[in-house]
Order: structure tokens, then C-alpha cells, then sequence
């Protein structure tokens, strides 16, 4: 008897909700304090006390309100998001430096922006420490898959076995964080050619937009470093059909090896917790997409389409530019 | 200017979030009761306060209490799903008789279901009442469409002009209420026939499973009856692509006609204001799920996928029979 559907949810969508235990949620959320920067009402992101204990906090950037449990980035009422970025990335130097945490070893040297309510660009940071703040992240997952006479097979890449994080799972066709300035579907052209070797013309001739899943993810042992640490996540969606002559191949270091699954391999490999938590999602939101996991099948249906569409709450990007 | 994407959903997800305004969303929910049933925890639906004081509620079978604001339906602890619902039955058939509420004089003669926590089946009762209880209810929306060499084309009804709920106001293809006992395949089966004189064999053939769109709608004036009663709805998803030689023509008096819009058109329409407040929000679905909406256009777009998949403070139904 593997993993049910929803279990894969509930190991990726693991921040508790309001309306489930109002009590609860309020004493949970007390083990953080929230992200502000001056000028802007809204929470950024939950930073785990026992974070802001170990951080050394420049008192001429940072006010601590144990009280209000707010940690505010304390700068002049018009700065910029340049100034905010750096006085961000002077704090993360002081942190490594002082080797204060362990997720921190796993410099990424990538930026990832926070916004404001209003989708302004406030600041960015250093992938890596996004989990410490707390703040949304943003990437790109899609599926690349085969249809025809044989039925449908899915492309799906196991991870190196060194990597630091998730070291041997399988993952999705293509998957990769966005950085700042980023925007999805360019996004998922450059990780296709880097991680699939997929050639950019095939990207854009068949990749097809098909919405985002999201959740509130609390780092365990196997995301490596601290645990514990909120990691709310937007993931956009694409859907890759290519033809049976397209192989996938790794285009880096990340990925061991291509497979291509039928669906029913792919959903024993689900029930076997061989998927990294947030590939399962994008997978089961896949099935469901495309009518291979209905109603009819699955007894959590509604509840694992609202958990993978969660509304978080922070602010979020917005990427339009057409 | 028409509308945006966003107004649209909006229109449709009416009540408030706990997480935009803590304090607002308590005071808000003090205008309302909680039904609930005896030996049942979970809270089953919202009911306004201004049905609480016009209602009749026998006294041997419901207990008002107005500090903990909950409606109950008092039973022996063992009472069964048809037991409730004759007492719910017989409570509406003397609001009936002293027309306490306008809504009820829609009497439709279909019973809607509730469900327990673990999916129970509780109780069922007439459609019309199921906004004054504030519970759950359930449908079948979905989309046919066209897509060849002149690109892709959506088969749109217009209501009929005497319909008592959104009168002459554009619609989904096909789209139903749910009753007890059925489920979302069969049941759109039946509807397309019924409304769309879409052949039974047209239908299974053709209906892809997309997913559902869940929000929590609030009655205005154009729905009919009393106004701000809440109707928490799950419309199951089915995307019918359909030949261009098959032809939708209304089934029975509740639709004037089918008109084959392009995406443009629809879109149009859509900003305009001309789609019923709950099928803008399944099209909208739909342009996203088939890339027709994307990241790029839409500034929206995150929370629009979230407050269409909106994780309802209620139980919800299980459809698994496979």
C-alpha cells in the first residue's frame, strides 16, 4: 500500500491552515516573526525565531519587535530596491562569514525577488537564504510527454546522486528556480536547454502554458540544512508534448539519467515516494489536467486541487508584460 | 475598459479571507449562524442571521444558540441520512406554506447533498433552499469547443430571456446542478443531452476531466430571491472537443440559443460583462489551462488560480467509485 495522492500533497503543502484549527494556527504562527521592510505594510515572508536568534542583525538596518514579532529591513522611506538588496546581501555576508547556518553552504549565487502588494519589485537576495526570510519563491516545472499509438509516456529525469538536495529522486522533465528579472516561459526555454538539452525551437514550438500550482512548504531533512524553515512556493506550469524522435538528455551535472514512463509507471514510482515532494504536485495536477486522475478515481479530488492552488499570504509577482 | 480577469472572479468569490483582514473576516462571519447537525462536529454551511429570525424552526427538532451561533439539527445520535432530511423537508414545506422566503418560490424539486467530514452522506434537501443553509453545493460545467484550421472556437448559449436567474446572460456549453446520488461524469452526460442536445455517445467519447473551480459566491440581486446568502460552490470541469459537423442546439426552454464564438469574441463578452458571474470563472479556467491566458498577459494570475480553487471552510463531497 504506497502513498495515497494527498499524502504527496500534505508532504509538500505542510504550513497549516486557518480555517482548519484557528487556535492552532495562531500558536504556530508564534514560532516566527514576519519579514516587513519599512514603508510597506504588508508581510513578506515567516522567519522562524529560533533564525532571528542566531542572525547577527545590524542594528543599523534591522528593527526587531519581539512584541509585534516583526522583523523590519529599516531604511530610508523612498530607497530603492537597490539599497534594500544590499544592505540584505551585507547581512548575508556577515551570516557566512560567521558560518551561522548550515543552509547558507549551499551558496547558490542567484538572486530571488520579493514584491509588494502592489507586484513592485522591493528587494532580492540570495537564493539560498529565501527559506531563512521566508519569502515566496517562484520557478518553472513542466512535463514533457509522448502521445501515440503506444499511449502516453512521460520524460522523467533522476537526480544526481550527489546533489545536496533530494540526492536521487526523481523530479520533472524540466525544473529550475527563476531568478529576479526572470519570466516563465523564458525561463522554461533556458532550463530546457541546460537540464534536458532540449533545443530551444522545440520550447517554443510546443510548450503550452497551462497555470501554476502553489504551496506552503516547510523545509524537512532531505531539503538539507536548517529545518523547519517556511518556504511558501509558486511553481508556473507547462505542458511539453514533443514527438516519440525527441529524446530528453541531461545538459548538466543536476540530472543522472532520462526515463520515459507510462502513466502507470509513473504513478506507482507517486505511490512510492520516489518523486521529490513538489514534482509529485506538479504530476498530480498534470493527471488531473488531463482527465487521467478524476473525480470518479480519486476520493481527496477537491481537496488536493485547492491545496495545490493555495493562496498564500504574501504578496505575489506578477510577470505580465504583453 | 471592460472588466478585468480579475473583477470577474471576483464577482463570482464573494466572501472574505481570513488572511486579507483578520479582523474584518471575524466581524463578517458574526452576521451568520452555523448549521450543523447532532453528532457532527464540522460546521456545514453559513446561515445568514436574517434567516435565522424569519425561519420557523420547530423546537423538537432544531437548537438555536445564539452565543455559540450555530443552528442545529437535533437527532438521536444514531439518526440516519433519511431521517434528517425529513425533518429539513418538513421545516421548508412550512416556510413554504407561509411564504417566509422569496428564494423558495423557485422550488425546483432536486435534492441537493450534504457531507460529513469523512465524506458521510448527512442529509439531503431541495436545491432552492440550499443558499439559506449556506451549504455546499455541487455542478457540472463544461466547455465545447472547436479547433481546426480556423483556430479554435467555443459553442456559448444564451439563457433563455424568462430563465428566473440570470436571464438572458451567456453560459457555459453545458452546465448543471448536481444531485444526490449522481456523480460528475454521468452527470454531464445527462445534462449535455438534456440542454445541448449533445448525443450520449458525442459525450463519452469526447469529455476530458479538467479539474474543478471551487468559490465561495455571495447572492446578489440578479441570482433571484433574498440577497447575501451564501452558496459555497465546487463545479466540476470537462473540456469536449467536438468535430466542427456536430452542432449544439438547446434541449429545453432554459437556453435561447448556441452561438460558436472564437477565443476573441468570448473574451470580449467576458469583459463586457456578458457571462453568467460563475461561467466567466470556468472560461477563464480554461483559457489558462490551454495556454490561451498566461503568465505574461494576465497581471492576475496567481491570485485568480487561487481564488478559483479556493479550499472551502466546509466539508466536501468524495465522487471516488473507480
Amino acid at each position: 500500500m504506497g502513498k495515497s495522492n494527498l499524502e504527496l500533497v500534505k508532504e509538500c503543502d505542510r504550513f497549516p491552515y486557518y480555517q482548519d484549527d484557528p487556535a492552532y494556527y495562531t500558536e504556530h504562527l508564534k514560532n516566527h516573526h514576519f519579514f516587513k521592510v519599512t514603508g510597506c505594510d504588508a508581510v513578506l515572508g515567516y522567519i522562524l525565531n529560533s533564525v532571528i536568534q542566531k542572525f547577527h542583525w545590524p542594528e543599523d538596518c534591522w528593527a526587531i519587535d519581539s512584541e509585534n514579532r516583526t522583523v523590519t529591513l529599516v531604511t530610508a522611506p523612498d530607497a530603492t530596491a537597490e539599497q534594500r538588496s544590499e544592505l540584505v546581501a551585507r547581512t548575508l555576508a556577515e551570516a557566512v562569514k560567521r558560518d551561522t547556518f548550515e543552509i547558507l553552504r549551499g551558496w547558490r549565487d542567484e538572486l530571488y525577488p520579493v514584491y509588494g502588494p502592489n507586484g513592485e519589485f522591493l528587494l532580492e537576495m540570495e537564493r539560498s537564504a529565501s527559506p531563512l526570510f521566508g519569502i515566496v519563491s517562484y520557478g518553472v516545472h513542466s512535463t514533457c510527454y509522448v502521445e501515440d499509438a503506444d499511449g502516453m509516456r512521460l520524460w522523467i529525469p533522476r537526480r544526481s546522486r550527489t546533489k545536496q538536495t533530494y540526492p536521487g529522486m526523481l523530479d520533472n522533465s524540466v525544473a529550475g528556480g527563476m531568478s529576479s528579472n526572470e519570466h516563465p516561459f523564458e525561463c522554461l526555454v533556458r532550463e530546457a536547454r541546460e537540464e534536458a538539452s532540449l533545443p530551444e525551437e522545440v520550447t517554443r514550438a510546443n510548450a503550452v502554458a497551462a497555470g501554476c500550482v502553489t504551496y506552503f512548504y516547510v523545509r524537512g531533512p532531505k531539503a538539507g540544512g536548517e529545518t523547519d524553515l517556511a518556504q511558501p512556493e509558486v511553481e508556473y506550469i507547462f505542458d511539453v508534448k514533443v514527438d516519440a524522435d525527441v529524446v530528453l538528455k541531461p545538459g548538466d551535472s543536476e540530472v543522472e539519467q532520462f526515463h520515459l514512463l507510462s502513466v502507470e509507471e509513473t504513478k506507482k514510482a507517486l505511490a512510492n515516494g520516489e518523486f521529490k515532494p513538489n514534482c509529485a504536485v506538479v504530476l498530480i495536477d498534470f493527471f488531473i489536467r488531463h482527465g487521467i486522475l478524476t473525480a470518479e478515481d480519486e476520493p481527496d479530488y477537491l481537496e488536493i486541487l485547492a491545496r495545490i492552488h493555495r493562496r498564500l499570504e504574501f504578496p505575489t509577482a506578477s510577470h505580465a508584460t504583453n
